[in-house]
């Protein structure tokens, strides 16, 4: 799409902002648990999707609303977004590995939903075959702007991968529509699940429609100001409690804050509004301090699928969605390129390693929607989110995971004014401008990342390396946004190798976290561990670390999940507590001291792909 | 209702069993706290019932479906229900001091339903208006026989108040369409809410019409089959997973395992089949051990308004439903009749002083729908659960409290061959057969009880007073049943003595209850205490106890709570903690010893009486 001066094929392309991000294809990733990632997702996962569009009905809906199949409809109302993200998560697999089933999906896809969308380019098969009257009718719950929003993004990245034309004009369509309604129609509705914002600032981007932006701007002007009817969860569920630039603190459905959080940093991004930045940037330091889990996920309650209160942060109920995990790198990728600040992509590591890496099996062919960091012995209360599945009813997370997987390459590096900064470590290639970097790393097992300059313009220029907040930097002073800076003329065959401190951590709760007090958990670089019940000799549920136990990394080989480092830490076996009476005692039962044990972590992402047993992230400190 | 046989005149006369109930008007409650509630209970809470009955649409519902009213079914699907705890709330209260006011509001209600009722005996305004053609279709989730079961028990009280034979003719026309369907007829279904099946055994206690036993046996016996087709929430939810002789543990919805259980001891009490009994005090040492908050409450799930899984017990986002309180508290005197065991009567003493009293403001005019043991300062994400309210549009609290609240006198006391047993310390007369004994006391304030014989038969019997499980029971050796007996030929003027430790007590979880770790609570003789804003000097959150705390009990008489014993304890203010940053550190944040402080707890039951600010039962432990 050059005729539009785009030219990042990647999920974000803004025209302004501290750091310009890379296409999907100017990085390659070979190797480390990324490349893995990437190959099960083409392998295994995506496979599954595709054969998923047509038994959950996402497919067959759209030929329904063509007027082509027969039977009715099947799924959510917003089942037409499982597809969307699908073909999104194809657009950017035919981007970094051009396929010609990947371009027939996407075609056939695109010639069906052109078929469905009607004359006036209202494209949504649940209320097109079931509510036809009630179309724009219930936006506090319809998610009708909310698929739109999926589908723009689709288009967005089936144009960059090369073969949107068809997809584009039929997103297009509903976008105009959506303006002549919604922006100068004077309808003043608001979809009661925020996406369709951050979707039309892309859209603006590749096609440099204005009034998709001016849209974008009054959905979320508007927000907050009462003009979502009430869908029977109440206004903070659908952050309509109060205006954006109002709020404080993040409320309500994790994965809605979130996504309208990115379509308020992309206007910010496209209109300069500082306004608009200071507001979402005061809401995400509050949700770091007092609402985010260890690994990085969002949400503490199964009621709602909600934020939570400040330090409501339980182990064995966070919500923690996939899709929140996939939502909240979206927002933190477009502060970290709106500010150049390194805490935005702390974040984005912590939250892909650890809430979301663990979405997915190690074979890609399993998913959770939930991603709690304590299951107990009986789990059986809520045996449909206790285990991975290979699909859901509500099935918004699978193709969500697969878009970005497929996508990564866009976030490991950036470039600006002074050179090429590094996010995240992987192993492979990163092309920008005119240098060519080899990165060569065993991270995250291993600490020592070596970059290789391959070609490079013959200018002075910098190379930004991200000194996480975890990592003691030892010899390298970061600045201010947390990067170590290597101003040279980078020569071809010039190397420079960084070292990040991969000694095990203890860590410790925030007083004020109630639900984790008295207990600690072990980090080792970027990766938060567990317990599982599978590498325990005693009762996992009568260990407990000795307050100043020696932490030890082993790497292994383990059956079911491969490569890993696992954590040895010295424990002490407690005498087990039967249940006997009511749980409360005046004196403390005798604690005797225990006897000498020895607790066996594996990273938390790689949980739950043995037995299905007990596994605790925070275990109690003797 | 004499011509049955029944003399009680209670919710419960069950043929057999260890203990005999008394009925409702055999014990003057004169003062105290209970006599407190059942004051407010006529005064302002019934009035405020009876208003709502109009304004909720429970009666206009009614009056629809007998054909004489305009505009649509308001409310929920078991909207009828509502009317019926109403009814047998002003029941009770008639039974305990007669109105007439009371009488008309049962018979204009008793003709209301005839005239609504259709001719086949059918009654539930929801189905005969809205959906006449899914009568008895969706009992998963339609709550027909639950709304049953109300309106038999309404019935089962008004006629044993004397008043009620109008209600027990509609209640019967009911029961036998259900005989014929679903005893005879060969229809095997079964309602996704437990609550019909005890209904059914206390109108066969009534009548002595055998075919109500015999379907509450085919619902009690068939249930767990998968009998019950899927509501959306799972077999778990409506106790359907196992047959309840297999079940080791409550599960689901908290309410309907309860209301079940109560059923279950019913058929033991009527059949005799040991096997009912068996499996049932199995869960209950199951729930007791590891599902039962200090409080007395169950549900520690809002999602499901579930049990959730053993040992987890979160303070803050506990349920404990009011009505679970008093399910808790059906099941636990049908097995206390059952057996005799102290144990039983321990709990629903535990429960009534504390989840079940939390129910409601002091005043009686708002109620808690969930009775959680932490309210943190921002509770804006439950608006709608966070403070008491005078109604709900889910109502099943308000009118079941009240049923509860005007029965209380029945569950005072009972007889057994050796004599009377006194269960719950109140002050005022009980009448049991021959004896009519004077109690005073100013319990639970203070522990000391005294008994004073006015008539007694002049024969030798034995007073049992149970000597709680909390009170160290000093020169008195109770029983294997946790009663102190005192055997004498009692003349007119004997009187007794008994004094329970009321020394404040720090009281410590179990290790396994993650949520409370590191935490304690106060009790006091039955009362659970919690620590309000409105009491402390400092900021609750800084406040912590030192572990060996001396506790003050003092009485006071606080603005919105009248009188009360708070119980002053040494703490510590520790350093406030702001947020910054992600709240997890691989050190510990230094942590100063903090300043000397006091922190002043109130019972659990008062609270909520002020500015709605932060409340908390488990403190965490310097």
């Amino acid at each position: 799409m050059s005729e539009f001066g785009d030219r990042v094929r990647g999920p974000l392309a803004p025209s302004a902002g501290a750091q310009r991000p890379l296409s999907v294809d100017d990085v390659d990733i070979e190797g480390g648990p990324l490349g893995r990632w990437q190959r099960i997702n083409r392998d295994a996962s995506i496979p599954l999707g595709l054969d998923r569009m047509e038994r959950s009905g996402a497919v067959p809906n759209l030929r329904l609303a063509a007027g082509e199949g027969s039977g009715s409809f099947r799924g959510y109302r917003f089942q037409d977004s499982d597809l969307y993200k699908q073909l999104e998560a194809v657009a950017w697999e035919h981007c970094r590995q051009p396929g010609d089933a990947y371009r027939a999906f996407i075609d056939e896809s695109a010639a069906l939903l052109s078929r469905a969308q009607r004359p006036d380019g209202y494209l949504n098969s649940h209320y097109q075959t079931v509510k036809p009257d009630k179309i724009f009718a219930e936006l506090e719950y319809s998610h009708e702007m909310y698929c739109a929003g999926h589908l723009f993004q689709a288009a967005v990245a089936a144009a960059r991968a090369g073969c949107g034309d068809a997809l584009l004009a039929v997103a297009r369509r509903f976008a105009d529509l959506l303006v002549n309604r919604f922006l100068t129609g004077g309808d003043d509705g608001i979809d009661g699940h925020a996406e369709v914002e951050t979707a039309l600032v892309e859209l603006y981007r590749l096609t440099q429609e204005r009034s998709y932006l001016e849209l974008a701007r009054k959905l979320v002007d508007n927000r907050g100001k009462g003009l979502i009817a009430d869908s029977g969860m109440g206004p903070l569920y659908a952050q309509d409690h109060l205006p954006v630039r109002e709020a404080d603190t993040a409320v309500g459905h994790a994965v809605r804050q979130l996504y309208l959080e990115a379509g308020i940093v992309d206007l910010y991004l496209e209109t300069g509004d500082e306004s608009l930045l200071e507001c979402s940037v005061g809401r995400w330091e509050d949700m770091v301090a007092t609402k985010t889990s260890i690994t990085g996920g969002h949400g503490s309650r199964h009621d709602g699928e909600a934020f939570g209160e400040r330090y409501e942060l339980p182990p064995d109920r966070s919500y923690n969605e996939s899709c929140a995990a996939i939502a909240s790198i979206h927002w933190n990728w477009r502060l970290l390129l709106a500010t150049g600040q390194g805490r935005y992509a702390d974040l984005i590591e912590r939250t892909l390693y650890n809430a979301f890496a663990a979405s997915t099996s190690a074979d890609g062919t399993r998913f959770f929607y939930v991603n709690p960091l304590q299951r107990r012995a009986d789990l059986f209360e809520d045996a449909y989110l206790g285990r991975r599945r290979e699909w859901f009813a509500c099935a918004c997370c699978p193709p969500n995971i697969m878009r970005l997987v497929s996508s990564l390459g866009h976030y490991v590096a950036t470039t600006d004014a002074e050179g090429l900064s590094v996010h995240q470590y992987v192993p492979g290639i990163i092309r920008a401008g005119g240098v060519t970097l080899a990165v060569e790393t065993d991270y995250p097992w291993d600490g020592r990342v070596r970059f290789t300059v391959r070609s490079a313009p013959g200018t002075e220029w910098t190379l930004k390396l991200r000194v996480p907040a975890w990592s003691a930097s030892g010899e390298l002073i970061p600045n201010a946004d947390g990067y170590a800076e290597i101003r040279r003329a980078w020569k071809p065959g010039d190397t420079y190798v960084l070292d990040l401190d991969m000694s095990p951590r203890l860590t410790l709760p925030h007083r004020r976290i109630d639900a984790l007090r008295g207990c600690a958990a072990i980090e080792r670089g970027p990766l938060v561990y567990c317990f599982e019940q599978a590498d325990q000799d005693a009762d996992i549920e009568d260990l407990a670390l000795t307050p100043g136990t020696r932490l030890r990394a082993v790497e292994r080989d383990l059956p079911g999940i491969g490569r890993t480092v696992q954590i040895e830490a010295d424990a002490v076996r407690l005498p087990a507590a039967p249940p006997h009476g009511l749980p409360y005692a005046t004196a403390p039962t005798d604690l005797p001291a225990g006897t000498p044990a020895t607790a066996t972590a594996v990273p938390y992402h790689q949980w739950d792909n043995r037995d299905g047993g007990v596994m605790r992230v925070w275990i109690p400190l003797a």
